[in-house]
C-alpha cells in the first residue's frame, strides 16, 4: 500500500507520429496495450461491426463468447504449442479462508500476495473461433455443404507494446466455415475477394499478402515457413504506423484438418473436415480508419460516412 | 494430450425450471458460468444497452474498458481487502525461450504445465467502474457538479455456480457520478427513480431492496452490517430463479469517500470527492427478460418490443 499514486500514465512511448491519435481515441491505464475507449471510438467500432454484419453470408449462425474460455478447451486445441508464450491464464486465490486471508495480510505488509494464486480452469480467449469448434462437434457429421458460424470475442494476447496497431486486449470478429476441403477453399477465396471490396468501401488503403503466424521458438520458424509454403495465411494489411511496416487488420485462414481431427469433426462424405476462418481485427480496423481519414468522424469521406451510415 | 474429448458439455447442472431458457439462449462450454451466447440473446443485449444509453443523462461521459485492467489500480482500489476469493489474475509463462519450451514439454508429457505461470500486471475487470476514477483523478480538481460517466466492461468474478442467474463472466453498464456528496446523494436518488420506470417499460416484476456487497470471510460480515447501516447500497431484484430468491438486476451504490480518498480527487470546494455508481448487469437483465416474457422476443408484448426498438 507504500507505492505512489500513479496518475501519470500516459502515452510516451507510442510511435511519436500516432501519440496525438492514440490520445484523441483512447485513455491510458498505466498498462501498454490495455487503454480505455472514448466514445468517438466506441462509436466507430460499433458501425465496423453492424458494416461487417451487413457482409454476413446466408445461412451463418450468429454466436458471441465471452473473454474467458475453457482452458482444457484451448490446450486440447494445440495453442499452447503453437503460441504459449501469448496465453493469459486466469488464476485465483485458493484454499480455505485462513489461506485467503494470508494471501490479503502478505499484500498489505508490501509482500507479493500473489504467491497465493492458483491456475483455474479458464484462459483468456485468444482468438474468438477456438470456442465454436467443440459446440459444433457436439451436433454430428456436418451437412452437404458444411456449417458457416459468425463468431466475436474479446481476446487477449500476452503481448505488451507502445505500438497502436497492437493491443493485449482487444476485438475480434470472424466468420467460419467447417466443412469439406472444397467448402473451406471456396468460403476462403469468396471472402479474400468480399474483404477487398469492403476495404475499398471503407477507404483504406490495402495490400493482400501472404502472411504466418507467430508461431513460437526456434520449432516456431519451421512451422511458419510449412504455413507459408503451403499458402495458409492471407492477410489484408493497412499503412497505420508506416507504409513500410503495414498492420494485418484482416486474415485469411485455412487451418486444414487441424481442429476437424482435434474434435473428430466429420464432413458430409466422412473424411475429416477442414476449417476456415476470416478475422477482423475490429480495434486495428478502427484505428486504422481514424490513422486513414483523421480524428474526426465528421470529416471523413462521404462515402466512407455513409458504408457506417453516419 | 491424454483426456478424453470434452463434448459432453451441457447444462445439466443448471436449476431444473431453467434449463430450457439456458438451452435457447446458451451454448454450454465445459466451464460453469461461461457460455457462448446465440443470437437471439446477445440481440436481446444490444437492444437493452440501446434502451439504457436512451437514458443517460446530458453532460456524461463515454468511457469503454477491455475486460482486463491494471493489477495496481485494482489492488489500490481496496478490492483485495474486500472480494480477494472473487478476483481472476491474468497469469502468464515467464523465463526464457528454454522455460517456456520447458513447460510445454512438461503439458505434453501429461503433467501440470501451470506451475510455469507468473501473475502478470493485469487481473480480469470485477466491475466496469474500477478504470475510470484514476482516469478522473488526472483532471484534477472537480468543476462545480461534479462529473459523470457512462461507462461499461466484460467484468470477471471467480464465482463458478450453476445458476442462470450467476455467471463467472457478464456484462456491466453503469452510470458513474464524482462530485460532492450532495451531488453523489441526488445522482443516486433520481437513478433510483429513473431505473424503476425503465424496469417496468420492460415489462419486468421488481422490487426495490437494501443490500450489501459479498464481503469476504468474518471481517466481511461486519462490513456488510456497516453497509447496510449506513444504507449505501440498493438493488432492483426482479424473480429469475424464484419468487422467494429474486435476482438482483440494478444497483445503486454510494461509495462515499473511498475512492476520492484512495486517488486524490476533490471536489470543487476542496473536500474529499465522494462516488457513487448506478450498475446495470446487462447478462442478467436479458436473461431476466427471456425468464419474464418468454424464450422467442417475436411473442412478447407490444409494449416491451415498442421500448426495446424491436
Amino acid at each position: 500500500m507504500t507505492a505512489p499514486l500513479r496518475l501519470d500514465a500516459s502515452f510516451d512511448e507510442v510511435d511519436d507520429r500516432l501519440v496525438g491519435l492514440m490520445e484523441a481515441l483512447f485513455h491510458p491505464t498505466g498498462v501498454a496495450g490495455v487503454y480505455g475507449r472514448r466514445g468517438v471510438y466506441e462509436d466507430v467500432v460499433e458501425r465496423l461491426a453492424a458494416f461487417v454484419s451487413a457482409h454476413r453470408e446466408d445461412g451463418t449462425e450468429v454466436m458471441r463468447f465471452p473473454p474467458v474460455m475453457s482452458r482444457r478447451t484451448l490446450e486440447r486445441s494445440g495453442y499452447l504449442k503453437s503460441f504459449p508464450n501469448l496465453l493469459g491464464c486466469m488464476c485465483a486465490l485458493g484454499g480455505t479462508e485462513r489461506d485467503i486471508r494470508a494471501a490479503v495480510a502478505t499484500f498489505e505488509a508490501g509482500g507479493d500476495w500473489t504467491e497465493g494464486l492458483e491456475a483455474g480452469d479458464l484462459v483468456l480467449t485468444p482468438a474468438a473461433c477456438y470456442p465454436v469448434y467443440p459446440i459444433a462437434a457436439r451436433r454430428g457429421p456436418l451437412p452437404e455443404g458444411g456449417l458457416r458460424f459468425d463468431v466475436a470475442s474479446d481476446c487477449f494476447r500476452r503481448e505488451p507494446s507502445p505500438h497502436a496497431d497492437r493491443f493485449q486486449s482487444f476485438r475480434m470478429r470472424e466468420y467460419v466455415c467447417i466443412g469439406s476441403p472444397a467448402d473451406v477453399a471456396a468460403f476462403r477465396e469468396r471472402w479474400i475477394d468480399t474483404a477487398q471490396g469492403m476495404a475499398g468501401r471503407l477507404g483504406l488503403p490495402y495490400a493482400l499478402e501472404q502472411a504466418n503466424d507467430p508461431f513460437f521458438g526456434k520449432v516456431g520458424l519451421m512451422m511458419a515457413a510449412m504455413q507459408r509454403q503451403d499458402a495458409l495465411k492471407f492477410e489484408l494489411v493497412v499503412p497505420v504506423r508506416s507504409a513500410e511496416k503495414p498492420t494485418a487488420c484482416m486474415s485469411f485462414n485455412n487451418h486444414k484438418d487441424h481442429f476437424g481431427d482435434v474434435w473428430g469433426i466429420r464432413d458430409a462424405e466422412g473424411g475429416i473436415a477442414h476449417t476456415g476462418c476470416v478475422a477482423f481485427g475490429m480495434d486495428r480496423l478502427a484505428v486504422a480508419m481514424f490513422a486513414t481519414h483523421g480524428t474526426d468522424p465528421a470529416g471523413w469521406p462521404a462515402a466512407v460516412r455513409d458504408a457506417l451510415r453516419f
